[in-house]
C-alpha cells in the first residue's frame, strides 16, 4: 500500500469521509488512491478559496473536520482567506497539502515554495510527513489535533515521494483530548455576579449559541435577569421562534458602547470580550464601558455546556424554564425595495429548520431583529471578516445536512472573492437558495470611510468602492456556472421567487437590485 | 499631512503611478488620499489574485513597479498565488497592505493575524511601518527594494493609525543599487566554451530574452553554433520574424531529457540550470545529461545585456550578423478544431507588435512552434506553475502598453481562478482579447495521473479531473462582468472572431470548444 492509501484509509477509518478538493500534479496519488478507497466522498471546488470555505460550513454543521486537498503553496494561499475565517469560527479541518517529492525540493522547481511558513499562523498543528510510512501515523494525528476543542486547523504536508512510495500503513486515529477543567473558582465567581444585583451580560460564543448549553444559558437569564449576547460574528447560533433569545453586540462601534453601557458585569462563556472590529480615530478599541467586571467561566476550550449547567446548579436555575423567543413572522410586504422590506420577506419565508449563511454586509443590517420569531433556524455569520465566505459556507453546510434547506444572503461584492462556489453546487445539485443583494458598491467602505474621518470622497475614491461601470449581471455569471438565477427589484417579486426556490431541489439564485 | 498622502506622493514622486487596488477599512486613508494627489491612477480589481497578477503583468512589460493595495492577511493571502507567480518572473512590485492600528493589534479583533509571517516567503523586503512619520521614507525604501535587478517583492504593512496620522514626511527614492560585477573568470569560461567545439547551450533569462541583449545572443549563436534556449517558464521573451529565435526547455521530462542528451555543455545566462517542473518515479529531476558541463555565465541579478556584450567581445562576434527569424505564416485552416489548427489560427493572426499571454496549458502545446514565424511579438509564460496567472496579467500587460495589443490565451481550468479579471478590464476598456480554450478539463492532470504512475483513473477520480457537470458557460461568464463574448467551435469561426476582436476597441473573449 503507498503513502497515500494508507493516508485515506486512516481518515475514512477515523470517520473523516468528505473532502473538499482543488487537487494538481502532486496530489495525483491522493486522487487515485479515492478510487481504491470506499467510504470517502470527494467534492471538486474550481478555486481553493471554495474548499477551505466549504470546510468551515461542513465543519460548522457536524463539529467534525473534513478534508481539503490543496496543491502546494499556491493552493494554499488561495485557501487562506477562509482558513483565517475558519479559524476564527474554530472549525475543525485538516488541510492536505500536496509538495514536491522530498528530492526533488532542492532543485527549487518553478512551484517551490515555503509551505510550512505560510501555513503556520493559521496550523496550531504543522506537520510534513517524512516517509511513507509515517503518512498514516500522520494524518491520524492531524485528525486528533482538528479535533481538539473547540476545533482547530491541522494542516500536513505531503511531498509526492511520501504519497507514492510503497510502505503506507493505515493509523488508528487517537481520540481527541477531553476539554481541560474550568479554572478553579470560576463558577463561584460568576455567580456571585449573579446573585449581586448589578447588570449583568453574558456574552456566549461557540458551542453555548446551540442545543442544551443554549437552553441552560436561557435558563440563567431567566433565574437571574441577565443578559444573553453573542459576538457581533458567531460561527453558529440557534435562534427564532421556541429558541432561547440572544442578542448580538452591534457592528457598529458607537452602538455597540451605547448598548453595553449599562452593564456593569459580563461573564464570559467561550466567546472574547468584546473589541471594535476596527480602530478608528477617537473611538475607543474596547467595547465595554470603564470598570465593568468582566469575568471569564469558560474559555473556547472548555466544556462550554457543562459549565453552564454548573452555573445553573450554583444559582439554582437547574430546573428554571428558559426564557423562549416567541413566534412572530412580518407580513409580506411589496413594493419597492427597502432594507426593512427585504428583512421583512426573509423573515417571512425563512422554512423550519433552514440554516442561513449570512454575508449581508450593509443590505442586511435589518436581518437580525426581523428573524428573532421567525421558524427556528441556525444563523452562521462571518466569523473573520474575510469578505466571500457565505457562498462556500453554503456549499459545505449543504453537503454537511442534506435533509435542511441552505438559505445563503450574500452582498455582490462579497459574492465576487469565491462566485465559483456556483459551479460547486450546481455539479453536486446541493439545496442552497442564494439571494444576491446587489447594490453594485462596496456600500461598507463607504461607511468606514466616513467612520475613519477620511472626509466626502472625491472620484477616485469612490472609484474604489463603487463596483459598477459596469454593472455585474448575477443572472449571467449565475447560469454560466449551472445555477439558474432570476432578476428581481420589487418585493413582491422577491417574495414569490424566494418561495418558488425555497421549495424547489437543487440550487438557484435571485439577484435582489437595490 | 498624515502617513498615507506622504506615502501616496512619495510613490508618486518616485515614479511609480499605477495602483491595483482592493481595499479595505484599514486602507480608507490611502484610498482618501488619492483623490487629493495627482499622478496615481488607481485600478480596483474584485479579487486580490486579480490586484497581484495585474502587477506583475505591468511589470513585464514596464520593468517598473507597480503598487498593491490589500486588506489585512487576507487580503495577501488571496493575492499570494500571483505574488508566488512574480516571484519567478522576477518582477518589482509594491504590496501596500493595512492593518489595525498599532494600539488596536492587542485586542486581537477579528480580522488581526500575522501578515509579517504570512508575506515574509515572498518578500525579500518587508517592513511595517512604526509611526506616520516614517511612512514615507518606508515607502521610499521599499521602491528603491523592488528596483533591485532583477526586480523584486517589497512589502510594506501599514498600520491603520501611521496612515490617518499627521507627520507624515515624502521622501525621495534613493536609486537602485548597480548591479554587481559578474564572478572574476566568467567570461573567460564561457569563452573558452564556445571555442571548444564542444555541442553547447546558451540558456537565457529575464532579460536577456529581450531587445540588445537577445541580439547578442544571436551574434553568439551565429558565430560559434551554440543552440539559444530558455527555460520552460518565461517572463517574457521576444520573438517571432525578424526576432532571435529562441527554443523553449519542453515541459514533459521525457522530451526536455531527449532535447538535451546531445549538449555537453551548458552556459546560464540569467536562468537556474533547467529541472523537471515535477518529479515523477523514476525519472530524473535534472534534466541535462549527466556529465553536462554547467556554468553561470550571469546570475539574474546580473546586468544580462553586458555579460553577452563581454563574451561577444571575448570570442569576436561583436560585428557578426545574429541568427534572425524569417518570417513564416501558416494558413489559415478550416474545419473542426484540433490543436495545430487552431495554433495555425492563431500564428496567422498574431497581430505586429502584439502582447501574448499563455495560459493555454495542454491546449497550446503546438503554439510556439507554430508562432516562431508570426509578426512580432512578446510571449509571457506562466514562471511559477499557479494557474489563474494569464487573465489578471493581461490587465497589467493592458495597463502598461494602451498602444499594443494584448492576446491572453486561457485554458478554461485557469480561467477560473481568477476570472474576475474580465470585470477590470471592461471598467479600464482595456485591449485584451482573450480566448478561452474550453476543453471542460483539466486535462493536464489527466497526463500527469499516468505520468506519476497512479494508473487509470477511475469514476472518482475523474471527477476531480473533468470540469464539465455542468459545463461552464464562458459566454455568460464574460458578459456577466462586461466584456462581449462569442463562442465558436470550428477554425474558421475562430479565424472570423479573432480578426474582428483583434480589431476592435475594449475587450472581448471567445470561448473556443473543444
Amino acid at each position: 500500500m503507498n503513502g497515500a492509501e494508507s493516508l485515506v484509509r486512516t481518515f475514512v477509518g477515523g470517520g473523516v469521509n468528505v473532502c473538499f478538493a482543488n487537487p494538481g500534479t502532486s496530489e495525483m496519488h491522493f486522487v487515485a488512491a479515492l478510487d481504491r478507497v470506499e467510504g470517502m466522498r470527494c467534492i471538486l471546488g474550481l478555486f481553493e478559496g471554495v474548499v477551505t470555505g466549504a470546510a468551515d460550513g461542513y465543519a460548522r454543521l457536524t463539529g467534525d473536520p473534513a478534508l481539503t486537498l490543496l496543491h502546494l503553496a499556491p493552493g494554499l494561499g488561495n485557501g487562506l482567506a477562509n482558513l483565517h475565517n475558519l479559524s476564527r469560527a474554530q472549525s475543525p479541518i485538516v488541510n492536505v497539502i500536496g509538495d514536491h517529492a522530498t528530492y526533488h525540493k532542492q532543485y527549487d522547481a518553478p512551484l517551490n515554495a515555503d509551505i510550512e511558513a505560510i501555513a503556520r499562523p493559521y496550523s496550531p498543528w504543522l506537520k510534513t510527513s517524512a516517509t511513507a510510512a509515517d503518512v498514516g501515523r500522520d494524518g491520524a494525528a492531524a485528525i486528533a489535533a482538528a479535533r481538539t476543542a473547540p476545533g482547530q486547523i491541522a494542516t500536513l504536508i505531503l511531498p509526492a515521494d511520501t504519497a507514492w512510495s510503497d510502505g503506507g500503513a493505515v493509523a488508528e486515529v487517537p481520540p481527541a483530548p477531553a476539554p481541560p477543567p474550568l479554572a478553579a473558582g470560576a463558577v463561584d465567581v460568576a455567580a456571585e455576579m449573579l446573585r449581586n444585583g448589578k447588570p449583568t451580560a453574558i456574552l456566549l460564543g461557540g458551542a453555548a449559541l446551540r442545543g442544551e448549553a443554549l437552553l441552560a444559558a436561557g435558563r440563567l437569564a431567566a433565574q437571574c435577569g441577565a443578559t444573553l449576547m453573542a459576538p457581533y460574528s458567531v460561527a453558529r447560533m440557534e435562534r427564532g421562534a421556541g429558541r432561547v433569545p440572544v442578542e448580538r453586540v452591534p457592528y457598529i462601534v458607537d452602538q455597540a458602547v451605547a448598548r453595553l453601557a449599562g452593564f456593569a458585569q459580563m461573564i464570559l462563556v467561550g466567546a472574547p470580550a468584546p473589541v471594535a472590529f476596527f480602530a478608528y480615530p477617537n473611538k475607543p478599541s474596547v467595547l465595554t464601558p470603564a470598570g465593568c467586571r468582566i469575568h471569564t467561566l469558560a474559555a473556547p476550550r472548555h466544556d462550554l455546556g457543562a459549565a453552564l449547567d454548573a452555573l445553573c446548579d450554583a444559582v439554582g436555575a437547574r430546573q428554571q424554564a428558559p426564557v423562549l423567543q416567541k413566534p412572530a413572522r412580518p407580513e409580506l410586504p411589496s413594493g419597492a425595495v427597502t432594507l426593512s422590506g427585504l428583512a421583512a420577506v426573509i423573515a417571512a419565508l425563512i422554512p423550519e429548520n433552514a440554516i442561513v449563511v449570512d454575508e449581508s454586509i450593509t443590505s442586511g443590517r435589518g436581518l437580525l431583529p426581523a428573524t428573532m420569531g421567525s421558524a427556528p433556524h441556525d444563523w452562521l455569520a462571518n466569523t473573520g471578516g474575510s469578505i466571500g465566505f457565505a457562498l462556500p459556507v453554503a456549499v459545505g453546510a449543504a453537503v454537511a445536512c442534506p435533509d435542511r434547506r441552505v438559505l445563503c444572503l450574500e452582498a455582490d461584492g462579497s459574492g465576487m472573492y469565491t462566485l465559483q462556489s456556483l459551479w460547486t453546487m450546481a455539479r453536486e445539485n446541493l439545496d442552497v437558495t442564494t439571494v444576491i443583494f446587489a447594490n453594485r458598491s462596496y456600500n461598507i467602505l463607504k461607511n468606514e470611510l466616513a467612520n475613519v474621518g477620511a472626509g466626502n470622497p472625491g472620484r477616485k475614491a469612490l472609484d474604489m468602492l463603487n463596483i459598477g461601470h459596469p454593472d455585474l449581471d448575477w443572472c449571467r455569471l449565475s447560469t454560466g456556472m449551472g445555477v439558474p438565477a432570476t432578476r428581481v427589484d420589487r418585493l413582491e417579486e422577491l417574495a414569490a421567487a424566494l418561495r418558488k426556490n425555497l421549495a424547489a431541489r437543487g440550487p438557484t439564485l435571485i439577484e435582489l437590485v437595490l
